[in-house]
């Protein structure tokens, strides 16, 4: 099995992640976030809003919600633009996106463009195809007391249409369009960010790759609202504070990290400058997170379809201007993934010669529990007694701490080290004589006595 | 003014909540969470996890996506029951919950019934009704390569049809789907409980009541397995438990609080016994949450429609059962509003007849600041310059400290009364000599001079 593989199945055996609606035979493009996942996740998006929101004087927070207006997705350009090439082949109704079945060809390719290549349908083997259709990625739903089956008569075609609202595809309009709100609330110096932890939803042709590519994923973003002058500083600032949190925070190595300047033709139609940090995952390289100018695209088109003004007034020189925006946008599921990937390790174990362990060599901040309390043998009541007595002290202190006596004391370590703990606290026949314990540590596996009151 | 619309001024005025899609003129029954309501909200949700799963050691998280394959609201009766009366004033064509129009009526009422009471449209007056029909209050979508619009023919109005899904009109099943994955990987004893904190999507006729009753709200679920034999017991412990989280870390008053045993016929179908714990809002009284015996009708539910045995083996007796299940529900937002309004007070202002002040009076714990640190006057550099000294020492060691230079000394007490800043410390000339600060309390309103090394 390759790494990714081995790290999938590590992820669903240790409860970290499993399919979406597993028991229903899952649920293409979802899934389910398990004990350890809730935990590992939840430590990971603290971590970003810890350094970027509560450590920081000039990143707010904010939290829209996912169904929102849909003239956002108009303005934005979502409901024109947001659209892959839908491709069907007549003979079996398999549909693809017309892009990915040959090499070359761009999200903009047109029918007879693609005719000419003569490509066969990957599942029936035929060449029978419809024309390209036009597919937005945008989940859409209906808003109101509408039914959406009922199409009987144009009143009713008509109310149906009009209740049509999105799923958001992105948070950063959940951002943009609470500018005004804070700037007419808090009266922030520029520059000043707005951060949002949130869900968004793209309706994916081929969901693949583990949670790389999911139809639902959470986004951490910061619309980091600047004087236009000075938009080149502070791109590269936030690049090089990205990269101290991808690093000294979150534990990647710099090796794996690679930062790609977006060619013009490549970019966003609303980016001025990107910059793609590209991570070395198992199965290659891919974007990690992205760093986008977003000039004053957005407040521009907000501005136009509401009729608000979104223009800023100096509160120090009195110009009034629109600022511009950089984006620093990362999904929650990518950087777990790099995160896994990093700490994912298979080692021979010392003095076992042939036997290998499998260990998940997390920072601290992140691992789900920082400390394992376990009896040596779990028949012994005296060492079950004591145990305890150390895990119900140190869960007081620590919060973050297990209890373990399953199966003997080797298969617990086998299991702790799989789920990343970087402590496992051992009371043995010893501890009832002199108060210390085992202190084993994951990454060595090497041992140490320490006396229980200097846990 | 009312209370409620005080607090409502109060929540947008100072960044706590604002409208969904604001500028956009809104989106009935979203709400977007500004700066300080972020903090909030987080504190809240943080609270109930540290209480519930962190603190415990029978209680696990899951966190499950928001689309779930739709065999699960097949097999949990939503896609049949989950359904409003709807009915049509043929004049205007306003649409209502006919159950709304009169008293004393149900859900389930017909046509005939309905038009027996000769009911006139809220809006335009006259008595012209279409047929009552059933509204399903789950908003569909559809998951795959579908172009919703495109029921141009049969196979593809068929494939329009089998892509619908749903988004998830309760956080529970997302539990409960998960339960059988929980099992395998944890082998949890009995009781156990798994816990989730997501979003939930109820297309609801006529939102109302700020964010009471609105279309998408967050949840904080527990699903606790039991022994059937056990279930009275553990319901009575875990209502105590709710109590003891409301009062002893929320704040809530327990004279605000009453609990509702819900008759037979008032009951969810699958519910056995259920308690709503009212809450004594500004406008009367609502359900704050509630608490809900579901037997085992879930699992055998999810047994049925999978084909997948959800049972469980005891691991000390051997004995094999399907887990009963009880399940103390909460909304974020529900909370949250019965948080606010406890915290909310208007109160003279001690020493200046007259003048009265607004305060939130929140538990430490949810504040979302908990320190200001100001200079007596900006102009000063001296008072400038050594404020920002222990902002910047008290911001390392606390993060939850907030710096305010705006206008004059009262005006940001009266600002962080506002927000519920517990302690506000003033750096004035006295402090340039002896190092100490003018601590003042929120809720007294009374001052003390604190060394700076004693902060």
């Amino acid at each position: 099995m390759s790494k990714m593989d081995n790290l999938v199945s590590l992820c669903k055996r240790r409860g970290f992640i499993f399919p979406g609606s597993d028991v229903y035979g899952g649920f293409a493009g979802t899934w389910d976030f398990g004990p350890l996942g809730v935990m590992l996740k939840k430590n990971l998006t603290d971590l970003w809003w810890n350094f970027w929101v509560e450590k920081r004087d000039n990143i707010f927070g904010v939290d829209a919600a996912i169904l929102m207006n849909p003239r956002t997705w108009v303005a934005s350009g979502h409901v024109d633009t947001f659209a892959d090439p839908l491709v069907e082949c007549k003979e079996c109704h398999g549909r693809f996106r017309a892009d990915k079945l040959a090499d070359g060809l761009s999200e903009s390719v047109s029918t007879d463009e693609f005719l000419a290549l003569h490509v066969k349908c990957p599942t029936c083997g035929k060449e029978n195809w419809g024309e390209i259709r036009k597919f937005n990625m945008m989940f859409s739903t209906h808003v109101g007391a509408v039914l959406p089956d009922d199409l009987s008569d144009e009143s009713s075609k008509a109310l149906v249409k009009k209740s049509t609202a999105y799923l958001r595809p992105e948070t950063a309009q959940g951002i943009f369009t609470n500018y005004k709100n804070v700037v007419d609330t808090f009266y922030p110096d520029l520059p000043f960010g707005l951060a949002q932890v949130g869900k968004a939803f793209r309706n994916e042709i081929s969901p693949r790759d583990f949670i790389l590519r999911d139809r639902e994923c959470s986004q951490m973003e910061i619309e980091y609202f600047v004087h236009p002058k000075t938009w080149e500083t502070e791109f590269e600032t936030l690049l090089k504070e990205t990269h101290t949190f991808l690093t000294e925070k979150v534990g990647l190595k710099a090796t794996d990290l690679r930062d790609e300047e977006v060619a013009k033709e490549d970019r966003a139609h609303y980016s001025d400058r990107t910059v793609d940090i590209m991570f070395n995952y198992p199965n290659g390289e891919e974007e990690l997170m992205g760093i986008a100018y977003r000039t004053d695209f957005d407040l521009q088109n907000i501005s136009r379809e509401s009729g608000k003004s979104m223009e800023y007034r100096d509160k120090t020189t009195n110009e009034v201007l629109t600022p511009h925006v950089i984006e620093p946008s990362v999904g929650v599921e990518r950087l777990l993934l790099a995160v896994l990937a990093t700490a994912y390790a298979e080692e021979p174990v010392e003095g076992k010669p042939g036997e290998t362990r499998t260990v998940l060599k997390l920072p601290e901040a992140l691992a789900p529990y920082k400390f394992c309390v376990s009896p040596l043998l779990k028949n012994k009541p005296d060492l079950v007694k004591k145990a305890q007595e150390v895990y119900v002290k140190l869960k007081e202190k620590y919060t973050f701490v297990t209890w373990d006596d399953s199966g003997n004391i080797g298969k617990r370590y086998r299991k702790q080290d799989e789920i990343g703990t970087p402590k496992c606290i051992v009371i043995d026949f010893d501890t009832l004589e002199d108060n210390t314990v085992t202190v084993r540590d994951r990454d060595t596996a090497s041992q140490v006595r320490v006396k229980i009151s200097e846990l």
